[in-house]
């Protein structure tokens, strides 16, 4: 099947902490121009869609805000489909994503990685909703994060800190949750088959795309590890060594 | 195989609320005249032994301290046999149950029903020493408990968010963990078979001691439902109206 559209990471693939990665502005430019549709995707549940595109404007990666597939983003839309009334568990960071919604007797509890508003109130609001009928949406299922001090506590313990309690499973809209996936790909007008993922990161990214039903590229730059390819053998996963070495083949397969 | 000692449930078996249960007194008095060996298991991670054996007198029942056996107290002889430092995550009642140890560079990550200091600093430093290696004991897995404004989350769903985060599986010293109850019976030096739990939980006390092998009864008062028995046809487990028919069985089964 033709590849009609593409899926991007963001950290790692165009860029890495505040610079772009060597040759990615122009490699961007060049799928832009060649009218295949793109999606950039990303986990990060902390920053707004708003701070992300101001980041990336500076390092010259200049993308619509429509192009930009958040976590946050697709909870949204689920909440506008249906219809829904979130109680909201997030970072402070986040809350502009969310303005505008009625939150009057909510029906929809909505968790993201909170940090330090994960405390015995805010839990327990969270579990009596969802005893009480409450939709459950995650955005993610992220185990732990690296701080400058050592580890610490991603949104996952705690979706599953609620799902113990409540016996309800949350629905993941975020890597490599097949919903967050099929949400991009969707916007696209495309089906998964016909969308090409590109990561750094092997599972959330790679793996997470192909059980999905997508196509997948692992990048060798960003978090990728010497070695990370080797559990791709037999699929069919590109490897590449960069954004650009990427966009070429991409280009090159549309002529 | 004879029985030869006896497992008691306290609340539901002996008292509701305040207020022992008619009969329960004398019933107690007669199992204790009868020289066979009793233990009493709950898994109150609030209360310290003290503050139980206190109530339990007020209501006429008396019990000596080594007869009764607490998930805390579990814990306590755990990290005792096996010199363990803990880093305790329990509610503030509970610390005197947990004096004299030693407590610098902890080894051994506590956790019992915190309340409100399940928060995410303290989840956190749980983590981070479960991370570092550190013991993972846990004086329960329950759900959540009834409060007058409405159910609450208790330590099953923290313990389940330290599992999820860390990759490691708790030791879970309080019923229905085959580690507890085997800690009560052998405490009376006998086999799990020779020994009777007595309860009103059918999962907890019933199924959880049934599973541990020892022999178990329900009792039709506390917490008990009509139909709770239902799913015990088959087994060997004694259905009996209270703590007055269940000794008087008991009794008259040693002559």
């Amino acid at each position: 099947m033709a590849i009609k559209g593409v899926l991007l990471d963001l950290s790692g693939v165009l860029y890495v902490g505040e610079n772009a990665l060597p040759g990615a502005v122009s490699a961007l430019e060049s799928l832009k121009h060649s009218g295949m549709p793109v999606r950039f995707i990303t986990n990060t549940t902390r920053t707004p869609r708003s701070g992300i595109l101001l980041k990336l404007e500076r390092m010259g990666l200049k993308i619509p805000v429509e192009a930009l597939y958040t976590a946050p983003a697709a909870v949204r839309d689920v909440l506008v489909e249906s219809g829904l009334r979130p109680w909201l568990l997030v970072h402070p960071n986040l809350e502009e994503e969310f303005q505008g919604f009625d939150c009057n007797a909510p029906n929809a509890v909505v968790i993201g990685d909170a940090g330090e508003s994960f405390d015995y109130s805010h839990l327990n609001q969270a579990f009596r909703l969802l005893m009480g009928g409450a939709e459950f949406i995650a955005m993610g299922n992220n185990r732990y994060f690296q701080e400058p001090d050592g580890l610490s506590l991603d949104i996952g313990p705690f979706v599953s800190a609620l799902e113990y309690a409540s016996g309800r499973q949350a629905v993941v809209l975020g890597k490599p949750a097949r919903a967050f996936f099929h949400k991009a790909v969707a916007s696209m007008g495309l089906e998964p088959g016909e969308v090409m993922m590109v990561g750094d990161d092997l599972l959330a990214d790679v793996v997470g795309a192909m059980e999905a039903g997508l196509r997948a590229t692992l990048v060798k730059t960003g978090k990728y590890r010497s070695g990370d390819e080797v559990s791709l053998k037999g699929s069919q996963a590109w490897i590449e060594n960069d954004i650009v070495t990427v966009v070429d083949r991409l280009v090159e397969g549309m002529n």
